[in-house]
């Protein structure tokens, strides 16, 4: 029996998500331009209409029962594809440190690409650092396909400062 | 005065939509791969909960009328990031080419900025072809970050047969 369990986010599991949210743009060496809070999670994820969705992964204490924190954590949302319709878009997959090798994101992806074929979605597509050869790996093995090495895409952005200029312009 | 006209799209505009959104798969070699449909379209943009927003580009007549046919599009939809919250991806932006070099691409994309900042969003994503140069320079004197270049952002997805299978591994 595993030692943790899979479940949807609860609006009262924000702070921990927030700590997860943290230690990962912390790995990802940005985490100055991190800007989220706790209050900003509450209102755009669990209010009348969610800006996101939430999986967290809850470790077990032997007799089964939660214990508190979590050590992992996967937030998506839908997208648009003019080609293909409803899609999902995983905007973070983390499990923490000391609670990897267990197969916990393999088990995380795996309850999302489930969620995705239940909602009709034909693709699940996310992004991921070219310098994350462990995560490259996994998402290899995987199935999936790096589009950007396929088909050549390229991600572009207008950051606040570049938004605010173009928009005066 | 402009001779076209920016505006939000209508339901009644999905046939014309469907028209660029194949003109725009033909140009990036995978028409095959677009299996959208008017009714899609409809139902996904104009119902109760839309996917997706559009702003379409009319000509317009000598008197100042709208012509028929559209000239361009722009989808996007709101996206979010576990840094900034809210923020608006774009997924297509495009302008038919017999009505290139009158800044229409210019005034489209200003016009979507300007929607980013008056409903609060931080960023504005988007993605493009490596070899679609005449884009990539559009972006980059725009004052648009090259993601995958500057923090080496790669592009990953599962599709509809990566999906099921892994769904159920």
């Amino acid at each position: 029996m595993s030692d943790y369990r899979i479940r949807g986010a609860r609006v009262d599991d924000c702070e921990e998500i927030l700590r997860l949210i943290q230690e990962l743009a912390e790995f990802e060496k940005m985490l100055k331009e991190c800007h989220m809070t706790v209050e900003t999670l509450r209102k755009d994820g669990f209010g009348s209409n969610p800006l996101f969705r939430c999986l967290v992964v809850q470790s077990l204490n032997p007799d089964g029962s939660e214990s508190s924190g979590l050590i992992g954590y996967c937030i998506f949302y839908y997208i648009y594809s003019t080609w293909e319709g409803k899609c999902i878009y995983m905007e973070d997959l983390y499990v923490t440190p000391t609670s990897r090798h267990k197969g916990i994101g393999h088990a995380t992806l795996k309850k999302l690409s489930q969620i995705c074929v239940e909602e009709g979605c034909k693709r699940l597509q996310w992004a991921v650092l070219d310098w994350n050869s462990i995560a490259i790996n996994f998402y290899n093995k995987s199935g999936a396909i790096n589009l950007s090495e396929k088909e050549g895409w390229l991600c572009y952005r207008f950051d606040e400062d570049g938004l605010k200029a173009f928009a005066k312009n």
